[in-house]
């Protein structure tokens, strides 16, 4: 891997995983307060993407989310070529909050920002502030959300002082109830990938690292016109109204995924013991192409971190295949990508076409 | 003020309130999303400190909150006697949330912590990550709160190496709909105030900026037997059960205020044009006589920016101030403070014991 792997830029999995472990043994420990609301904990709820009550009528969900450290790559692209980039990073906020929301079929509500600025002037650059304000409004609005407060503290000795940190959180509604993703997959299943806009919000601190060995760095051409600072900077897809649609339409997945942090290791999230076998992983856009020959990578480690072109996964019967791709292709480029198949308790993730297994010791976040 | 301003300490509390307001048009222009949700905004909720959501039956609340540079204490006291606060740094956090939550009447349904790190080996002292994981849960049972999920990113390049950034996000209801707290005070209205802890959540920049320039910092004595540091870590309050008892009493006050940034001005946070009169403010703590005689603030000062005892604020009905005060007094210490008084369409807060008048230009959250 030679410098290219996460540990060595400060990140690393396993001892994170193991504090979320933790923190879910403790969490565990205060559910009964559910009682007294008229709630409870929705079946298999621990280390999903979305936390989900269950109420009379509904189910309510529940996200807190991070950007990650995709705005130092804008605040470098602006320092080298004026260009503002936020309001592609305020949807970008927005997406990785609401795409996590989604994945048990929670349409969101309402979603808050947090910005945490390392020195309260970062907001007096007044185009930059507005251009953020502006494009985590239009996420919203993607997301069939309202924007609902939020908290922007200045937090000097703590937040590096040049940058600042976004995060937020959402509300989600699951109505009726027969609405909800349970990630209840079954052997037979198609899985449907829905296309990614570029690297989205995850792999971002590699790709700093890359740019940092680049002689050009961020302003690398990447052989298709662009240069590589502003191809990682393409605003996320927000993939909430091709579930809202199939929800409308009558198709409920038997399981979703976005794919993040983990890169394909993502589409083993739910507990069900299958092997999600892909014998079309999709063409690989040339922001990959250019992040794997750079730094050296082989697929493998491309597909346990990148989501390589596929930013959403979805499980369907195989009788729903056609319907949810036609609802699927109104918003994004979607494909079938392969099928769920048994081989006893066994949970992996093979990628045919590379040669890539992934089995369920590479993934745990439960 | 001699450098003991929070400008110089980095945070401008003008720019970054102006950015809030520049959110709050944008946030604005969002909210025709809720009439596909069966939802709509709750009459007068921008700029209050939870979101509120009216359904048929109920209200959904909505809490985005940081811990603020607190936890920066906690660490720089490990450092210097070895002992760990980081459980009280857990309650602080679930507490910094569920106490804005609870200003409109909603009891909180669950909660999510956010802890970005600055480098991932700061979970590996598992010592302090356990204690954090633990305090959060102990957060979450005295607000009767499930926890519910989080993020743990490591940010290296954006928060700083050693430490870690701590927020988090809250659910509330209210139910049924009368137990919303609307802020609309009238003269006559009883104020209560609920007694702290101690700094709580707010005031931590400018403390660890005092502790900077004091010979032993953080172990000065104060003088009744307690180090500063030590002092400055004691668990806030957590607010939540007053207000659950108070509503199951049938008493709904008029308003409700965690007063935490901008100190005291926080008792003018609602929209209504009253004067705020204070006579009693409470005998001053420790803390804030140490805090005041070491930085030279003079009394506005301190008021403005401290809760100088006081934590939470509670506006009641002239008969109900008796039993909510006996209701309060079930968990905390608990005071007639002061009443409203009406001056044509004038806002302020007037402690009169020190002879301060706080108009509403000092407080423009909206």
């Amino acid at each position: 891997m030679s410098g290219w792997d996460y540990k060595s830029a400060g990140i690393d999995y396993e001892i994170l995983d193991a504090f979320k472990r933790a923190c879910q043994r403790e969490a565990q420990a205060t559910q009964d307060a559910l009682e007294a609301h008229g709630l409870r904990l929705a079946p298999q709820v621990r280390g999903e993407s979305a936390f989900v009550l269950e109420g009379r009528d509904e189910f309510l969900a529940h996200v807190e989310e991070g950007l990650g450290t995709k705005n130092l790559v804008a605040d470098a692209m602006r320092h080298l070529t004026g260009r503002c980039f936020y309001h592609a990073i305020g949807i970008d906020l927005v997406a990785t909050i609401v795409n996590d929301l989604i994945t048990c079929g929670a349409l969101p509500v309402c979603v808050a920002m947090h910005a945490a600025a390392g020195d309260s002037r970062w907001f007096e650059d007044t185009a930059r502030a507005v251009a953020l304000a502006r494009g985590f409004a239009e996420g919203c609005r993607l997301a069939g959300a309202v924007w609902g407060g939020g908290e922007t503290p200045a937090l000097p000795g703590m937040v590096e002082a040049s940058t600042i940190v976004l995060a937020g959180s959402a509300i989600g509604r699951i109505s009726p109830k027969s609405h909800r993703i349970t990630g209840d997959i079954r052997p037979g299943d198609q899985i449907i990938l829905l296309a990614s806009s570029g690297v989205q919000t995850n792999g971002l601190s590699l790709c700093r690292a890359l740019a940092g060995t680049l002689p050009d760095g961020y302003l690398t051409p990447m052989g298709d016109g662009r240069l590589f600072g502003e191809a990682l900077l393409d605003a996320s897809h927000v993939y909430v109204r091709v579930i809202a649609d199939l929800l409308a339409g009558g198709i409920v997945p038997s399981g979703a995924a976005h794919i993040t942090g983990h890169g394909w290791r993502k589409l083993m999230r739910s507990n069900a013991p299958v092997i999600h076998r892909i014998s079309e992983p999709g063409s690989i856009p040339p922001i990959f192409q250019f992040i794997q020959h750079q730094a050296r990578l082989d697929d493998r480690q491309m597909y346990a971190t990148f989501n390589m072109g596929a930013g959403f996964a979805l499980w369907v019967h195989p009788d729903q295949t056609e319907p949810a791709l036609a609802i699927a292709r109104r918003h994004f480029r979607a494909w079938r990508a392969g099928e769920c198949v048994q081989a006893g308790k066994r949970k992996a993730v093979e990628i045919l076409p590379a040669g890539i297994v992934f089995e369920s010791d590479t993934l745990q976040l439960r």
